[in-house]
């Protein structure tokens, strides 16, 4: 259950005109680490070259995440708007295995096939198509900045880590590098999802929340009771038995966390359409003390304004779980029953959800049935440094306070090249969003941070 | 023919009493970069902790190269003495496909099984290995510094480049981390070559050398002539053809370039015994102006003394090549025909050899027919950095100016914490070797430098 819940979610600003780009392919071997695999296969990527000052002009570099690379391209408006000030070639590149990334065709997510889809490699794909960029030179002529959010942006930390010869410096947004075990209490991530309910909806909306996981399990226990909630909360499947109720329970945490994730100053078009400050809006149903069935039908409107903002959803489909949207879960969650093991867990106590703990032995079965792989939970760790970062350089890792992944984000820093930026009023990667009305100077700050970095960066790597 | 002479050759000072160490077995996967090839081996790593504090002493940790790690262990003097005065753990890691960590037993170098054998997955496997010494803690309790010589000195290096959260620092002496396409003038190996000749022997010396090929080759297209040299050379072989006359001439090739490196000042015991200063002791052979059957004649004494100055060869076997003592040739030539490869050349105007170009194209072709592979000569500088290591730090990178693999070591410090040192009397790798009474105040410098900044990041380690 937890790896379902543990998926990254993009959040996309509502764009108004489209960024324009050329769709590229560039070869890369399957296997970057060694040779016994002699297959390659065609990474996408994107580019546009109408700022960019040929003569040695930055090149920004999306390190893309689990997703196809065009959503990444579409809004990470930060980017654009910066790559006009900097006169910087776009790039953004298509992690391997998603997207039309894939090494297999459409047998690529197969368990034969879906080995090498890792972080690792992914890297060294990048690696690759930096050097091709900056044609295979010894010198390299273009200073290059990597930019991601949330696993891109993790990544993008990382590209900088294991390559600071080709990476001149990072933006890590919204990274949660930290999310790993022995590193960030298990209910990090579910207490901030909690509080963004307490915080911008209320206490009573949190309460109502809190209180509801054993009003619908009780309810819902009842066959006439679970054909009212079929029908008022115009579920698309009726709920049969106890695993159907499991997972409309599933799917309304994962309603929570999406909602505090992307709870953004302004109306935004992710995997479900939102209104502007969307936990405020849902919360409106839940700001007084409700029961049994008034409780159900403040939360049956509040899963009404998440499923069906833009009235084109015919019922709720809670059977998907958190798997809706244009990522490829399938892809993160092999990740994660492999390097990517995030620990999640709830109390019930600082948190409104119901108490679920973390067991690694079942995760890990769990994993090799599907799979079979059995996760390695130090392992990222290992590879990427954990907490101990203090060689790494050039790195900005920012992190908005309402974001439930900056329960893993980093925050200190540990030398006078890697810096960090709390956006207070920010939700996941929101300074990696194109500039809004709406914004608040929290965010606006962070980005002329960003800025002043990889300016900064620029002008080291010129020297 | 260049890859072959393009072995690294580890020389082992006379070595008087045996350093004690206890033998283990670490289990590693065969891919740490993918999950498709789920097997795993054993990697073997030698231990002693007579000298360690266990509360908080540091762990010395050889980074083994291209043979058993049994020779590293018994061979790099200078860690066992500096380990007694930091009070440090020695830990000698062997390298993959090498000595006995083969993941598929006989058959590891079959061209369907050898494809794992990359530095990238043996630093891996170092990386493993280092995080189970310190007990797999997020917090490490135990500096780690990386030491390495030749190859093993390139990997101590990429050790703290790539895993700097798991190696405070690393000595790597006489690595040739240039020794890339675009990085190093192709002849420069040869160059020194020539220089050592010249200057520790005589400008004479290098002069017949240089004239003997047309001799040699000359003198034995005859049939008679090719049976003199067979009989006074004492070959164990006859020179039977062209073909014949070539491996000779590789041969004697490869033996001037092994006494430029190892021209220590003490006697050595490493592939072939030889005597202190062994370049001056050859030369007393050739320090006149010789034609014919004089210049042979000196050559030929030249050549005894190289094969048998301890009086136990029966025969010069010139048909083995450079492949002899106790390096895996099959293994390193395998790296240079994949990620390593080194491209070599030879003038005839700056050195003492017969011009022989650098094609890339040939070399590619042999390397295919031989493994089924092509190497990829921007592997290294996409993955290491080549040149540009402004972001890497705590490396000492130690040189001889005597070593011919310095024609591809790292002189110039690009930032604060990046130090190198020239050993003006150095050859290759002296300063990791046990001190000697003969040892050059050179060498003695060197290694208090190395202790210097030892002790520095152990302190940084600890603050």
């Amino acid at each position: 259950m937890w790896d379902k819940l543990c998926i990254f979610i993009i959040t996309t600003a509502l764009v108004k005109s489209e960024y324009k780009y050329e769709t590229k392919y560039f070869k890369v071997p399957l296997d970057h680490f060694g040779f016994q695999r002699k297959e390659t296969f065609q990474i996408k990527y994107l580019v546009n070259d109408d700022f960019w000052d040929r003569g040695s002009g930055p090149i920004f570099f999306y390190t893309g995440n689990e997703g196809q690379i065009e959503l990444f391209a579409q809004h990470t408006g930060f980017m654009w708007e910066a790559a006009e000030e900097f006169n910087a070639k776009l790039v953004f590149a298509e992690h391997r295995y998603y997207g039309t990334s894939m090494p297999f065709g459409n047998a690529s997510l197969d368990n034969n096939n879906i080995g090498y889809l890792t972080s690792s490699q992914a890297l060294a794909d990048y690696a690759d198509l930096v050097d091709f960029l900056q044609d295979h030179a010894v010198t390299p002529k273009y200073p290059v900045i990597a930019f991601g959010g949330s696993y891109g942006g993790m990544l993008a930390a990382y590209f900088r880590q294991k390559y600071p010869h080709l990476v001149a410096g990072a933006i890590a947004a919204s990274a949660p590098i930290h999310m790993f075990p022995g590193m960030t209490p298990c209910d990090a991530y579910y207490r901030i999802v909690t509080s963004a309910f307490k915080i911008d909806g209320s206490q009573q909306c949190m309460s109502n929340i809190q209180n509801s996981w054993s009003t619908i399990r009780n309810f819902a226990s009842n066959a006439t009771n679970a054909e009212w909630l079929h029908k008022n909360w115009n579920l698309c499947d009726p709920l049969k038995n106890s695993s159907d109720v499991q997972q409309l329970l599933d799917f309304l945490q994962s309603a929570y966390q999406t909602l505090a994730m992307v709870n953004y100053p302004f109306p935004s078009d992710f995997l479900v359409p939102l209104p502007a400050y969307p936990v405020r809006v849902v919360c409106q149903y839940l700001n007084e003390k409700l029961y049994g069935n008034k409780l159900l039908e403040g939360i049956g409107k509040l899963l009404d304004t998440f499923t069906n903002y833009d009235k084109k959803s015919k019922c709720v489909d809670y059977k998907k779980g958190s798997d809706y949207g244009n990522l490829d879960a399938s892809g993160w969650d092999y990740q994660s029953c492999t390097e990517m093991v995030m620990p999640m867990c709830t109390t019930g106590k600082h948190d409104m959800f119901e108490p679920q703990e973390w067991n690694f032995t079942k995760y890990s079965e769990d994993c090799y049935k599907r799979y079979n792989v059995y996760p390695l939970q130090d392992a990222a760790r290992v590879t990427y440094g954990g907490d101990r970062l203090q060689a790494a350089s050039n790195i900005v890792y920012s992190n908005g306070l309402k974001d439930p992944w900056a329960g893993g984000g980093v925050f200190n820093t540990v030398n006078e090249s890697i810096e960090t930026v709390l956006i207070i009023d920010g939700a996941h990667h929101l300074d990696l969003m194109p500039s809004n009305p709406a914004d608040p100077s929290s965010v606006k700050i962070a980005r002329e941070f960003h800025k002043t970095h990889i300016r900064r960066w620029i002008q080291k790597f010129r020297k």
